[in-house]
């Protein structure tokens, strides 16, 4: 059985030996190469773009600007849920590095050269930062006009939210808060900070665009290509049969590469030149390509002196930038304000904020990150308070299978004592004290514990392919991005069909060919579409024993697939190899196809929460994660080094337990870094002022914990597959950053935690 | 509906715009280019091959010798029925042109300067070059070790024939032919020749083979992507999984690009420098990868003086070059050597025999052209000889439903007689002499019959997706070679699923995501590839009416699909759209499989011929082709024009009548350049020596019948379809060497009917 082994990656030996096509080294003949320019103003009205000296420039092959955006041919509006974006700008530009115009050239140098005779005139507004002051009456309005949404139930909100710039709000309320706080015998209140961070992945955007005969075709470093298939399809104007999304294999995407980008604007210029046109985002772009939402998360929380929680007022800004991408859905992640945790009494409210910045995008955590930032230091504050172990504390409160979560849903068992529990033996939680001093360096132990739903409702499809010779080609639309998820599907699809992973191949996304998927994201896609393409060979192996019934004449119940064979049970030495059951069928292959949705709660009821009280079911299946550590201070320069840190999440069946380890390794770095180091720097004019690998500060090896480990919880005897890929960002962040309070002594409530704020923290409790 | 409109073809814009992605305009970063060192012997040991001169040359990146088709990771032999083939030569050449080294460089350039510097050594042999001469027992032999087959039955008799230059014998044997002939009145015996003449397609053979990790991608301009996919796994011993074959738009096939050709060198050379590899071949080579068998037709048959035939003694040797290639198969359709008549009393032996030529391969009209110029020239020598109209000779014999055929099947109803006479009527047969001098021109008419099989048995399989906006993908491996079938095909699938054609998209096939196609080829595909995308619509229509029974409470019986909608039968605006029915299932995309398998005659028995009797089924369905036409001879120059031709085909349901008459319009010009022109010439030592566009002649749009028709016999209420795409070059050829053999007064048994030919012959005719 493939599943269950550590084999390695099934493109190991490419990733080794540099060979894997990414799109950036793709190129086709004729290319051209385009180029972005883009808005010196965070907010600014569009008096006049006149390209035609670009045009005119020699090597220059077409210049696109918001002339090219108006006709019956186009409808430019395009965006994830709230069709907010256009290719390059209309009227106005609303944050620093919004295309306003783009040129397809000879070369990159030419196309550089052209956007500088590019003659722009701005009219500029005032501009607004930050997402709590956009929501102030008298704030500048980033979208002053009607809302056009094409996701559901949001535009209920939108509807209502026009003339304001909250993108969305998401509310919950459950008990009675007031008499909540009346029960609560200490209250405690505080706001937590987690700037905007790039996602940086190594392999910056790049789309290249081809256009024959109104038929388009993109290669794209995207996670999402049927969302990019959908939102071409609806710019354009033409069937989705038309529009041709084809995904490499991506170098990291984190949530960064899950909406239109450059896409629309590669194939506008494709159209125009007829000719391929490639764009690559330079780095500095990446950084305007979409970031993790900055989030303010106000908590009040009232507790019993025994720790427990009985009352939270909870109230989340998250600052979606200048356009509303993903943040509609994301906020309602504030149904997680509150952890993991029992909550009697609680209102949360969960604002998306329209700001003059660059726009916020998916990030791997999704939503979750921030709000773990605020409950579990939170969570620390108020066991120090009250004297009690932070582990105790959680332990006391954690959700148990059963109890109602902020949704007002039931949980599922969750093993929340289990994973802490384990984290805590593991690193030695009651051996040692929490805190120890040795010289001038400060050791201590931090926890952090969160709950993270999964995209819901969820579709994958997919179809395969059993060939003559028995080898099983597998068609889906999810996409490789270095999680190793070819394998890990690689590894589903063998054992269910019984043939070796060699024998296996899985495609990549090429939306004339691959079914539906609805995204690489979400630590769904070994899960869901795990389940769609055990759902497709289901198909096959009802067609090999419908074959292998009548030819060994045997009963279809007694039938078992073994080693590309079907076999008889029992009956040793009957069997039939699935060469020859090909045969048999004249058919010269075997298709069959598998549809996994999952949109329900536990008692079937669809997966929706009410927009006003936030009741409802959040997800089709919950995520639990801890994450434990031991930092060490360095009282002399405020330097912080992570020597252990350890994640422990419930991983249901794992298919593939090194790939598995290695992914949530990843993911505790990701949140090393964004407690340590990372941060978007904005001037007071809205640039970024660090958007490079020399000045915005990602963990090097020289950071790594000396001792990082993962332990999966995985019960004897399961067999669905749990989500894991980015659950353990959420718990790593408070884990470092409650440990690095503990040992300075000072509860740090913003994000990072710099070597500067723990060196002016231990000046001032030493002047206490 | 879409079926039975003369829409443009879809790719129509492409086309005119000469923007087609043909394989030719394919580059990949990084490619190398490479070129093939041919032999300049027809027959020849090769003693030994130093490439070494060539590796170190300047530019060079790999040289591909027989060396390296040595070891346990390669399996050198290939080939579609009998395994005789190898990318380069190991042991001995056999014929002018065989490959026997191969360069990838940088440029074209260096790699033909570096084939120069390579250094082989030969040991002629003798060399033989004619069918018959090679059959004698002294002849030399070019497989003198034992066979290797991978084809069904055909190695019962490879066997046998190993130590001949016999590829294949198939026999029939059908009443008792001593008898036959006594009881005929007249026994007419003739030898009839049709020489080899080439496909040229104008796009010539063109493969890019990438190698990455043991998977191979290769983009080839294949009328066969699985067959080529089946080779390329067998001889890299990899799984069909790992091998990739794209396949774009071809600039025509004809039944040359069948077979592997370049393809397993290209592979080679990407394996050995890790690099994309092209082999483009020159106009030159394409004369040598593939040519129509040259064909020496015995027909010995006897008649009643009524012109009833009664017995045939029948002989055809089809020269297949020096490898099998389709030869095994092409060979049995000396089954039609008596064309579509009735004959109670048969021998015939066709043989595919070993020459030291150029490789013959499948051809439009497949086996059947050349018994057809045989067979329909015999009729107008036995109607002249018994002062028969020839048309009421064939009347007279041509087969009848129920009728038993020289396989001893039963006919199904073929309406040869509607056909004939149809076509008679539109040449005005009747109402003018048949021969008329002018001056010194002489106008006469001809007719040409023919029977011909479909490949049989027979397998397609498609995939179809109907994405959420209810536009339809159709995923098929059939190949688009200028015939208009992807027009076809999606002309099919929009009257199956109800959409405008605008919304379906007919995929190329690309091996990783396309399921099986047998191949495209043999007036099939129309037919098969319809048929198998009819089953997988009807998946689709299941999961439609399963969704809409549901939804608008109807018995599933009582659902159709129109414009795009399910509607109740009967209940006005009671309906569902497709695009709220995928909705309604949650998977976003609706997936069907279909699978078509013809391989029965019409009991029921599989399509299978007894080797040594001929006896059994010959095909699942049978295509009949009649052709009339008037030529003017020019008796002073020799020179022939043929200023009306008419084509009658029964063609069941037409998908499209206008590319269906233009592709038989097409058919019938091709037979014209075969009476006329068309030849490949051969110096002593086995040189082909007109193997480029200025001697090697087809027709010119000078040379077109002013008056060219088709006629699509289309019964009402047929919904089958039926294959037309070669049918018409059978009977074109003696349709128009019958007429020009009644002008001259002289019957040409032997092609092509040049200028010089006539010239002689009035000669001789003056001079009797």
């Amino acid at each position: 059985m493939a599943v269950g082994q550590a084999i390695s990656m099934v493109d190991s030996r490419l990733r080794v030996t540099g060979s894997i096509d990414y799109t950036l080294n793709f190129e086709l003949p004729r290319m051209l190469h385009g180029a972005m320019l883009r808005s010196p103003h965070a907010h600014a009205r569009i008096v006049k773009v006149d390209a035609s000296r670009a045009a005119r420039y020699p090597g220059v092959a077409a210049v696109l600007t918001r002339d090219d955006l108006i006709g019956d041919h186009i409808d430019p509006y395009f965006g994830l849920i709230l069709q907010d974006q256009t290719p390059v700008a209309l009227d106005r530009v609303r944050y620093v590095g919004e295309p306003v115009a783009a040129v397809a050239a000879l070369d990159n140098d030419t196309a550089a050269e052209a956007l500088e005779l590019i003659d722009v005139e701005y009219e500029e507004l005032p501009a607004v930062f930050d997402a709590e002051e956009a929501l102030k009456p008298d704030a500048p309005l980033l979208y002053p006009g009607p809302r056009r949404v094409i996701f559901g139930r949001a535009d209920v909100t939108a509807r209502s939210l026009a003339g304001t710039n909250i993108v969305h709000l998401f509310k919950q309320r459950k008990g009675d808060l007031a008499q909540g706080f009346r029960q609560s015998e200490q209250i405690f209140e505080n706001t937590f900070v987690s700037p905007a961070v790039n996602h940086l992945a190594l392999e910056p955007h790049v789309t290249v665009a081809q256009v024959a005969d109104g038929r388009i075709t993109v290669w794209t470093c995207s996670q999402n290509p049927h969302m990019i298939q959908r939102q071409i399809a609806g710019i354009f104007k033409v069937p989705l049969a038309d529009v041709r999304i084809i995904v490499f294999t991506l170098g990291g995407g984190f949530g960064g590469k899950l909406n239109c980008k450059l896409e629309p604007a590669a194939v506008l210029l494709a159209q125009k030149t007829g000719r391929p046109v490639r764009i690559v985002a330079r780095r500095a772009e990446c950084f305007l390509l979409g970031v993790q939402h900055e989030c303010k998360v106000k908590l009040k929380t009232g507790v019993k002196r025994d720790g427990s929680l009985v009352a939270v007022e909870a109230y989340c800004y998250y600052n979606s930038g200048a356009y509303g991408d993903t943040s509609p859905n994301l906020i309602t992640r504030g149904y997680a304000a509150t952890g993991p945790y029992r909550v009697p009494h609680l209102l949360m409210d969960s604002y998306g904020v329209y700001t003059n910045t660059a726009p916020s995008a998916a990030f791997r955590g999704y939503g979750i990150t921030q709000v773990a930032w605020a409950h579990e230091t939170q969570m620390d504050i108020i066991a120090d308070a009250l004297g009690l172990d932070p582990v105790e504390l959680r332990l006391k409160n954690v959700l148990q299978k059963g109890d109602s979560f902020t949704t007002g849903e039931p949980m599922p068992e969750m093993h929340y004592n289990e994973l802490i529990e384990s984290a805590v033996a593991k690193i030695g939680w009651k051996k040692t004290p929490l805190v120890r001093r040795d010289g001038n360096k400060i050791r201590a132990k931090g926890i952090g514990v969160i709950i993270k739903g999964m995209a819901t409702p969820t579709t994958s499809t997919s179809t395969v392919k059993l060939n003559a010779d028995g080898s099983l080609n597998v068609l889906t639309s999810s996409v490789e991005m270095g999680q190793g998820l070819k394998t890990a599907l690689a590894q589903i699809a063998a054992s269910e069909i019984s043939l070796p992973v060699e024998r296996v191949r899985v495609s990549e996304p090429d939306t004339a060919f691959t079914p539906f998927d609805l995204m690489t994201a979400a630590s769904r896609s070994t899960f869901c579409m795990g389940n769609a393409i055990r759902e497709a060979i289901k198909d096959i192996r009802e067609q090999l024993f419908d074959i292998a019934a009548t030819h060994l004449e045997a009963a279809k119940e007694d039938l078992v697939l073994q080693d590309g064979k079907i076999m008889v049970r029992g009956v040793a030495g009957k069997s039939l190899s699935y060469v020859d059951a090909i045969r048999q069928s004249k058919a010269s292959n075997l298709l069959g196809h598998g549809v996994f949705v999952s949109g329900s709660g536990p008692d079937g009821s669809p997966v929706v929460m009410d927009f006003e009280t936030g009741q409802g079911y959040g997800s089709a299946e919950w995520h639990p994660a801890v994450v434990v550590c031991e930092v060490e201070v360095d009282t002399e320069t405020g330097q912080v080094k992570v020597p252990k840190m350890h994640a422990e999440l419930y991983a249901g069946k794992v298919i593939n337990p090194r790939l598995c380890e290695l992914q949530i390794e990843g993911a505790s770095i990701f949140g090393l870094g964004q407690v340590l180091f990372e941060e978007l720097v904005q001037d007071t004019n809205g640039s970024i002022t660090n958007p490079n690998l020399s000045d915005y500060m990602i963990p090097s090896f020289e950071d790594m914990p000396a001792a990082l480990s993962v332990h999966l919880l995985e019960p004897h005897g399961v067999t669905d597959v749990h989500g894991v890929g980015e659950t353990a960002i959420p718990p790593a962040r408070p884990a470092i950053g409650n440990a690095i309070s503990r040992a300075v002594g000072h509860h740090f409530l913003d994000l990072p935690i710099t070597a500067e704020k723990i060196l002016r923290a231990l000046e001032e409790r030493k002047q206490r």
